[in-house]
């Protein structure tokens, strides 16, 4: 049996259809056949494209973007995988827009969908208030469908939110997968999903729960490593626990970061912002207390300063499993002497793993384009191998 | 006879072909059954797409997009029509474009067209420039292409000029023959477009001018309502007049909101800005007058806060016929109390007519959709059965 | 034998498969075969396009265009060129992007090309840094390509850099050969490429290094002409002067005008700023010397104006061959009394010329899909033949 056709045939067994109209908001809310399905149906669609199989099951339709923060790698990503299945992206740039002050979320979802087969957002700046907001415009997707506005159903891909970063997490997930041959082959790894000191301010907590969110359910030993201070969300450390439990796994927190990387096979070091300290700024924000922004971030910046030594080293590195350990960094990564004076990790360290880290990265389009296409069939598994009947040419071959 | 028949068999017998290689621009400058041509194609292409049926007839080109206002709605309705059509849509965005101080119009069109098979334009900000702006534009691309500089003749589709909203005011007239069973069934009708306050300044004239100089043409008895001082174009009010007296219907004017109200059928109320207060600020941005144009708003706002009472509130809409009439909007609306704290329109009324008001901003699409078609096919009749018999899926199916 | 068979059978004959998977940099790193082919193929492409046929060769894929400067014409041309091929555009726009401070062209360049199938770029601001870009990107996604994370090896256009423009130049070039009959009629033609006087600053010495470094290459007559102190760079006048002698044409320099118009056949006349200006900006730049660089621009400006006499007027149309020399200008002028009080032709002579300057510009669209096809595919000529055999209508027909 080649590997396409036992990628069908799994997904043909997951019972994939569970998916069908619906969407990909944060991954702990779906079960262990649906990631198992979106892994394999994005591994699926990479397999056709690179034997040159078209796709396309769209012939046309668009699909909308909302980013309400800047983005390059999430935005490439979803366009190439809207242009895989054959829709056309069209960006809503609020400022260009006319939206009107007050106006309903419910209205100008329903205003974009009228052609829309899937809505990509990303709203990552402020707690409570991103997955909220898709939450709204599903609410009114769906409401608008079944009141007979919008003929079809646009399914939403969560591009990021205020607290997971779900086709972050997946592509991350799968790229360790293929690594290591098989995601049985992860139960009784030791990733460390660690802090790491950055000259900037607030970066989300999205990558980092999304990390401890998703790789606590297969059986890995899963290490959450921050300085005093640098707590996550208490609901996302709950799910972590929950889910290594489950799985037979382990979920720890340490302020250690050598006890951390003691023997670790994954490193995931990369920056973050206190929970409390982005609870504090929305709430500042919602206020509009501008003022009060700027001083919270002089006080995070010097709060930061203190933990310089919180940096992916080469002498951190060793520590690890035969001093080997998978490096993994979602992009772009804080450079020492790079791209900052003091940042997140060695430039050594970051370029023994650039291939590694860039194949990571490499995933990301395929989860997005599996999102969308388990929302869109009833039998996945189906279209899938009739794709690969049809044989579509995605580039005229010269035969 | 099915719908679709019905409607093929229809377009066939309205000679539709005289659109061919034309463009549209204002409604009044096409005859009756150029209007009928383009509600028919639109019903007949959304039917072919709800079938799941595509109804690409290009299978590449370019949709050029020249919005010189903000734009949600508009701009998405033509993304989707252009979609739909198979165009890809290019955004001129004039900020990023290294058009030349005094470069002519002539030049930067033809510049644009090469491969473009259809323009959209919107521009409505002052009088006496966007209707003239999009003339310019058409003619250029017409005499690049008699002049064998294009080799296809891009077909100009009118997104809203300072006069006349085509594409709205179509939408809202397919949105009303559908709720009446027909277009016969307009006859007689009481249809109001009132003046409503709005803190805001400034709203264009144009859709106020497109539902009277449309709607007369059906029989309906057309009352255009508004304070005193808020008086539209000359021009139109005459044209819609002629429509009135043709078509056995009535154009009357009032300034007594509750008069305009009596026994109506249909209810469409918005702000807009005086004409005579749009030709002077259109006179001072052309002198370069920006104080005096600040002047201008402020004497604007004042006069607009002296008729708060303009409103669309459920007590209005009780004196309409058996207190039901059907309300109009184009959206975004100043709602009382959500996006206004005095609006044009009360909460209830609007919560009550909202998926009405989304119903028919649905139309849109289609009605720009059937623009472009009817100017690339001399018969419209025959392609739309081609479409149907062709039998292309839009999402592939999973039979 | 028809046209386009003719075509078809000279691209067979220039063994244009050595294009295949390389990059279109500058003119003058590609041999005659290589020059011939990109004409031959963008003529072929249009006589499909003309012919109502498409040109479609990929079924999805992404167009990146990368635009460091302000751009209509080419930005359209690049545009056009996708989509006749079958790719969606997705711009890098820098300012919506979250590319890290010192985050490597290495790590952007594959971020964006996990599905990119083509990457245009301009970038023609600073001497010593377009070019140099390019290569770095193109190096980033052939090492990517090379190390399994990139499918496809993208392949560059180059939209305009700090020293060619071979978009343009070969545009211009396939419109001299179009109007003369022939390649071979070129030969003994004098053609000028004059300074003139533009009251704007800057204009880059792309264009008249892009003329002087192609024209060269057919057996003609080059005349550069500027005044003292606009020199271009030695290095391209050098290429030049290579280029004349080996094709059995001349390349002279001269400081008068006059000189340079007389009995000339083809007359390109445009503002530049010297190359020594230039360089000196750059390296302001390099230093963060902006008051440097305001004041660089005053002198440059005082400098220009000493020279409102280098103007294309009718006086000096007159003296060229028959008085009838064909006038080329890459658009947009500055028009005499039209888009300046005094520019760099008379707005009679512009007016003359206006349809050979669009059927000059209508070229680019097609060069620079030759320019993609031909990075394409191995066997470009049986590609093209197998694209009429296919005989797919662009737009639908009605027969």
């Amino acid at each position: 049996m080649t590997d396409f056709k036992k990628l069908v045939s799994d997904i043909e067994g997951l019972g994939a259809n569970k998916m069908y109209q619906g969407d990909f908001f944060q991954t702990w809310e779906k079960d262990d056949s649906e990631i198992a399905a979106t892994l394999k149906t994005a591994d699926a669609l990479r397999s056709l494209r690179e034997r040159n199989i078209s796709t396309k099951v769209f012939d046309s339709g668009l699909g909308i973007s909302i980013f309400r923060d800047n983005s390059t790698r999430t935005r490439f990503s979803f366009s190439s995988a809207c242009n895989m299945l054959g829709l056309e992206i069209q960006d809503l740039d609020e400022s260009k827009s006319q939206i009107a002050h007050g106006e309903t979320v419910r209205e100008t979802a329903t205003m974009i969908s009228f052609m829309a087969d899937v809505i990509g957002i990303r709203d990552d700046m402020y707690i409570g208030k991103g997955n909220a907001y898709m939450h709204e415009v599903v609410d009114a997707v769906k409401e608008s469908n079944a009141d007979g506005i919008l003929e079809q159903r646009p399914n939403l891909v969560d591009l990021q939110d205020d607290m997971d970063h779900p086709t972050q997490a997946l592509a991350d997930l799968n790229s360790i997968i293929h690594k290591y041959g098989g995601v049985e082959n992860l139960k009784g790894k030791k990733i460390v999903m660690s802090w790491a000191y950055s000259p900037s301010y607030g970066k989300p907590l999205s990558v980092p729960q999304a990390i401890v969110g998703l790789m606590t359910r297969f059986g890995m030993n899963v290490v959450l490593a921050h300085p005093k201070g640098y707590e996550i969300m208490p609901e996302v450390e709950k799910i972590a626990a929950e889910n290594a439990a489950k799985s037979g796994g382990t979920f720890t927190k340490t302020n250690d970061m050598k006890a951390a990387f003691a023997d670790a096979d994954v490193i995931y070091c990369k920056s973050w912002a206190p929970f409390a300290a982005m609870k504090k700024r929305s709430d500042l924000y919602g206020e509009g207390d501008f003022d009060g922004i700027d001083r919270l971030e002089k006080e995070l910046l010097a709060q930061n300063a203190q933990h310089k030594d919180w940096a992916c080293t080469e002498d951190m590195m060793k520590l690890t499993h035969e001093g080997k350990a998978l490096y993994m960094h979602p992009l772009p990564a804080d450079i020492t002497g790079v791209s900052a004076k003091e940042g997140e990790v060695d430039a050594s360290v970051f370029d023994r793993y650039r291939n590694d880290l860039y194949i990571q990265a490499s995933y990301k389009p395929y989860v997005i384009a599996a999102m969308i296409f388990l929302s869109k069939f009833k039998q996945p598994a189906k279209v899938l191998q009739d794709l690969e009947t049809r044989g579509q040419e995605r580039q005229l071959s010269e035969n």
